[in-house]
């Protein structure tokens, strides 16, 4: 079971960003955090940061039939990106979306995401844990799947 | 550390209720999973479910300074319901809603959270388990606040 | 066959309240015209007035696999309980919409219903009559999909 | 008693148009339901269909002082025709408006009428009975009408 | 002269809720000045709090024919009952809303009350005292319409 | 000099028609009270009455190169025609729009002119006096241009 | 029988300002023009120009009980003065609105008038000619309602 | 293969209308253009203008059975006919929608089309080309239908 | 401790004014009943009426350091006023605002205030009471803050 | 006669992105089409796709002087990219927009394209073949242009 | 070369309002900063300012045919005065706007100006320096223009 | 001192571009103008242009630490970049947003800056100018700020 975690832009700044709003962590320890789960459920998971929408969009155009499930932090590209939608809408392949802060507590114009309606489900709110979370979750929604086919 | 777990309007149907959309487990068993969760992390749960809007605005009214955090799924009052908001204003206790359905994907009236911007945060679209990594995260969080305080 | 004939908010107030506007008929005296078809049409019909929004949806629950059809005058929770929504959406019993007075010439807000879209059809503007011919529409309706079955 | 019956545009069709959405009964047959309806009641009906807004405004205006009441399906006309509304509002003939379909359940644009405003009331969702509990409800009004000036 | 004087939903928790925004009187104190002005005032007052919108609404249709006048302060109901609404319409008591913050100071969502435009007049920002001229306000009111009948 | 006056759907009924907002005198009335001004001012006109949006834009058609100017009362097609409003655009014949009414003191719908920003001016809320103006608008406004010209 | 004229603000510049747009008539020739209506009509005119909304509010107070009628051309306060209009409202004196440009065929916010729907009627797009066909339009409506009185 | 063309209102004007948006051909040589497309492929053709909706929405109800396809430019009725939309949902024949000018570049009322999503396709902003263009649009994929069903 | 009294436009007309809808004391009659509270209050009250925005917005900067209270019925500019929000904003001195009637039971556009976010408080719908109640509770207001700074 | 042919974001998945909605030829057979057409018209087309918004622009802007035409699919980019609108405003090259799928039939935001109002025309709904459609309009009108200037 | 320098509303009060917002410098400074600049630059300004939008305008009107450039700070005009931007229309004299805030980081309703569409350009949020800037950028502009003639 | 100066999409083809509205100055020239105010200014500055997005984001968070203060004219991206935004906000460097052309008088969609709340000021409307004002604003405000550390 092969796990591709996207980082949207500006995530690359983790920690030096904002820390009152998105927390003290870096993506670093974030990905570190995430490795350990995938180690301990025996996941492969490919790790991707990126600050183009374009780049973001070719990385799900090539999962298309060698990933199994997507983990995105789309970050700013959640409420302006109808191609990552597009995109994650083209390979069909099951995505839980997550984010840092609770994004319904800021500005108006972050209550609206694009990809919210392609994806599996959503955890927000938690800091890095939203990661760890949406990535557990993708993990047992995947193994429901391949059970069900059996 | 104790939770408050509150189940809102038509979850007692759960399993009867449509179940294409929000799957065939009933109340009694995500109550269980919750209660094993519990178990192992060493915390206490009280589970309350209500069709009444009123009932629940009580139930968090007379948390204040007996519950140290409350899991909600709010359902159709997520909505419409500002007492319930006001409610969970007025006792500040830290508050994880969950949804079992991506509500972003349903009608556009589903899409707007008058609960969200005073939750801590959310996790939607998993089904049962949105319950149970609701409860996760919010163990893990009231922890940290518990450490940060020491 | 048996429906549940729903009253609700400030109904029991009827013939007392603007009567100019809702018509000099009692609560007493809808129900015993409706009586009245239902002994015609060889019914039964159960009859139920709450100011409350939570123990209109616990009867629509507790109808689940007791009751055939529904007729609802939702009155103000027409415009405001999508919890109302759900659990006619839960329980899947045909639901008929009434309104006494013709709410497309009232204020604006009255302009939307909430229920319209998940009920089988509307009587609105009528008076007292407008149950009566909901609830005939109720019981023919009831019965062509008993006959669509056979 | 004399009432006029129109039937807005497209609905020559009926049967052949959408059977899913309209049912399979034609016009004809709706037309006949009607007249026995008449001949029980003892009114005249003068039946009228067209696809063009002008002529049912022609023969809304040619009732005036002839027709005792109007049962109209406007169709297409109910969203987009304030010539209608105007009709029948200069003519202040007694107005009853039918649809076949539930045009809450449908799309955004059909929910909003040009003509509830103007008429006394409505009834919808029931298919070809939509018309027959119309009938019934204009004639009873009309006869309640008649009583009260006596 | 006999007053209804309502709480609306999470009041009980006054003083302990907020009290930046909503001072810390305690409903029990609000309540006891209002007593002195009622007594001063040779007037009886009826002290009535609830979470449930539809226990406001019963009380309402009870005080029909026994009640002269209602202060009302709606709280989150301001913004979202029809319900509570049309019960002031019903009985056709002349009715004072008060607040206790300025709610136009607040989140957009609380600057409009379903309650104001059935309401005679609204005072709101004075803290506790809110009530109390809102008391006073409506004792004139009354008897001016009062002396005018005479 | 040639002009066309037009009068739209239902003003066929004027003098029958809510006397009480567009006044008593019949069309006849009007169009001969049209017909000595034109006299005086030595212009012939043209009259036509339709309730058909087709019929008045056959004969905005067939005006070009025939007319010099268009009086019109565009009545309930002001606010959904736009094929009167192309209709106009097309012939480039100079047009004037009035009303008897006050459209601005009524319902919002009838606060959009389609057609306004095609006419040369607006004359309304005068009763007939707003044709008998508009017409003597317009035949100055010829004349100006015609001067113009040499 | 006396008439106050009233023009907005910037209407000092006519004939210098914007000639493509306004015309080439300067104030003091339509005032001429207006003057030469009165005589023939034997009224009386009082003319006033201010680019204060504040002073055309005091004048407008100010002719209660002492002018028949008010002949406006609001310029730019016919889309921002509530004042304005309360003025007309407060002293219920017959007003006519006009304007030297039509409005619907300018930016968006031209398109709505505060004044229309407190004014007797409108006249827009005839140029310094809007002035006369006002006045005219107010007299004859003076001389109407004088006439309907005795 | 039958289709049929239709050209909505005010087209009988082309060339003579407006040549600067809508270009110097005139409808019977956009008809000549169809018809040669027409015998080079074989089909037949069937041309039809009208300004009158109704004859429109007749014209697509008698093609019911007897047409294979429908070339339709709306025109003016693209923003406005809910009643065009239903006829052509009604017969279910293909449609192919066009325009001569770009009508996305022209006023906003003109970017929103009632027939687009009932429409096959739309072809846009070519003059007299559209038709052409859009015409052999249409016969290709009638062909590949009538290929998918053998 | 001294407080400015602000009357906004038209209220110099009061009494003579809609009656029906502002009552018939005269703002000296207010102004009086503002005196013997002052007196009896033992406090200062300056009394100001302008229709003139400008005339306002220069009394309010006058007042600073001069003025403990500000005691104003903004009327028309309640809803159009900017520079006297501002001007409000900008002396920070306590601010109540008043109204007469209850604005939320009128037309729509005087449903907003842009006063009132930076008033401490309102009082509308009493009439001339309106403003004895906002007095008082202007006075209160000042003594609590004085006494809290001891 | 040089033809730019741009293919924008997700277009590279063609076949295997969500056939039943695109079809299920691959975008090199839609190049080759055009290819083919290219080479029966002897024009050169260069084609070119890319999920990067910049580099459309990009090419766009390096396109200046050297190409005499542009065929665009935006994609995604359709309804979120002004940059891509900015780059054919910037050059000034005639621009054809096409869509495989009819975009009006999709979800709200899909109808909405900041491209429509800079290009020359739309071909939408026809699957590969509105690239077909659309490459023979651009030649078409190219050579148009080409002859007007000699 | 002779420039008009206007404030407006409140900014008599600067360096007393709200200097967290505005800085600390007086109008007297600002004035002393542009007279300063105007030496430098051998150009004339003339400086006023008013709390009344009917002075502002009158300025503005009379600044025809004397004044060369006007550098205005409309302050809360910016957002409510039609009269203002028509004054500036009708000179037609070029107009620089200038804000001490950045307006856009403020309340919603600041984010709207009327007055930008007519200003040449504006300079915002740089506190006195705005103006500083803003003259400079005038002063530039005139002699290009000037040059620009020559 | 060291400035980042960015230049958004399409800014390359300045000179080449729509000279009418941008003006003819090529983007070398205006980083020469700026090179120049550097040098008399002693300050560093680096230039950087991109269609791109992404590269612009990436540009910022590189800046980190190594940047005084930014100087960006976001082009297209102003009115669609949150990523842009969220870049600023992230790296906390002062910036100073800048327009050639004046966007309020513009396409409705260029009125709204995302951009504009994050940073400190804006200048617009200049052309080449907007960009040398905007360099010496952000020059002084950065002295200030070092000066107000000391």
């Amino acid at each position: 079971m092969k796990i591709l975690v996207i980082h949207g832009p500006n995530l690359q700044l983790l920690g030096a960003r904002e820390p009152e709003l998105y927390g003290r962590a870096s993506l670093e320890e974030i990905n570190s955090s995430l490795g350990e789960i995938a180690q301990r459920e025996k996941v492969t998971i490919e790790v991707f940061q990126s600050n183009h929408e374009g780049e973001i969009v070719d990385a799900i155009g090539r999962a298309l039939g060698l990933v199994d499930g997507i983990l995105i932090n789309p970050a700013a590209y959640t409420h302006t990106s109808v191609a990552l939608r597009d995109a994650i809408l083209s390979v069909k392949i099951p995505t839980v979306e997550v984010h840092l802060s609770n994004i319904y507590a800021r500005e108006e114009f972050r209550h609206t995401s694009l990809i919210a309606p392609v994806a599996v489900g959503q955890v927000s709110g938690f800091g890095p844990r939203s990661y760890c979370l949406g990535l557990e979750a993708l993990i047992y929604l995947l193994r429901d799947r391949l059970h069900a086919r059996h």
